[in-house]
């Protein structure tokens, strides 16, 4: 299983924002939208095999988590409308979640947390946190694509979410020279990630 | 200059859409809006030397074209609602444009034509066209970023397309073993030609 976190630091955890203008309403909850679409959606599908987790630190008092799950989720459309109408129905519809996930529609689950949380349910697991001045994810050893990466939104990471992540021991890791958008940098993971551990259509038959 | 030519087989020339459904009611022009914003926008920055052509085949008798020009360009935001009022805005400030690009907005230019007057304006430039079944992207030299590049919308290309591209000498790569949506080729044949001739910031000093 493949797992992105996505750091919203501003982006909105009540669902209190217009459809109309996303990024000034809910905290830039757009970019994190269209990170959801880069690490689950596909050409004319989805993938099975990928969880998103977007950290909403905005709009409330203690941060949310919220948790897409490629195994169950459906109805995933690639327009931001549509993916913005979904997690704006599913952070209305439960408004108090509890310390652990709760399914609110078919594969997009919630719960209270931020860092340390997620911190605690990656466990052993290989990490990884996307860093401009990392060495290249080209370079790096994957044993599976049983992993995490962890990726900040248009103001990157704040240093208690970097200290927690260097104190986890999350490996640095980066994909290019320029400077890029949160979604390109989960298709350029998923990418490497495919050329790995993806046999192509043409061989699988 | 980076150009990226993307095929809309049903989207709307007219810009008689909703920006309340654009899948729906604009032919999918939101699958070439996301690659506008692959292809133009980074982090915090606007690519100066990309340019971007929409071939629209959708509700006009007549295929039109929009360049969207890195140089020219102003106000180009990511999300997806932005940049289709901007495209919308154009197509419906120019009803009949003529054979010849003509700029409507910063940035933005409209002319009638097709695959056949852009394979003209190509002329003797490196030409390639993206292809699952093709050699990979990586292994594919590039004397320079100089290039023109023709991707598919969800429909992939039609057989004449096809024809005229492989006329004209197209050269075939693809970008991995997984069927990934347009804006997500555009994303990594970006960071290809960023590898081989961007330098990273911190050499720029």
């Amino acid at each position: 299983m493949r797992r992105f976190v996505l750091i919203g630091q501003t982006a909105s955890a009540s669902g209190d924002f217009s459809l109309e203008d996303l990024p000034s309403t809910s905290g830039r909850l757009d970019v994190l939208l269209r990170a959801i679409r880069a690490a689950l959606l596909i050409s004319h599908g989805l993938r099975r095999d990928v969880q998103v987790f977007l950290v909403l630190r905005g709009s409330v008092t203690s941060s949310r988590i919220l948790r897409v799950d490629g195994r169950t989720a459906k109805f995933l459309r690639p327009d931001e409308r549509s993916l913005a109408t979904l997690v704006r129905k599913t952070l209305l519809a439960l408004p108090t979640p509890g310390p652990s996930f709760s399914e609110v529609r078919p594969g997009l689950e919630l719960r209270t947390g931020d860092i340390t949380e997620l911190l605690a349910e990656v466990g052993s697991s290989p990490c990884y946190l996307l860093d401009e001045a990392a060495p290249d994810v080209r370079q790096q050893a994957f044993s599976s694509d049983d992993a995490w990466f962890f990726i900040g939104d248009h103001l990157g990471f704040d240093v208690v979410t970097l200290a927690l992540l260097e104190r986890h021991g999350a490996t640095r890791i980066s994909v290019g020279p320029t400077s890029l958008h949160s979604d390109d940098v989960v298709t350029l993971v998923s990418n490497e990630l495919d050329r790995r551990f993806t046999k192509p259509a043409s061989e699988l038959a």
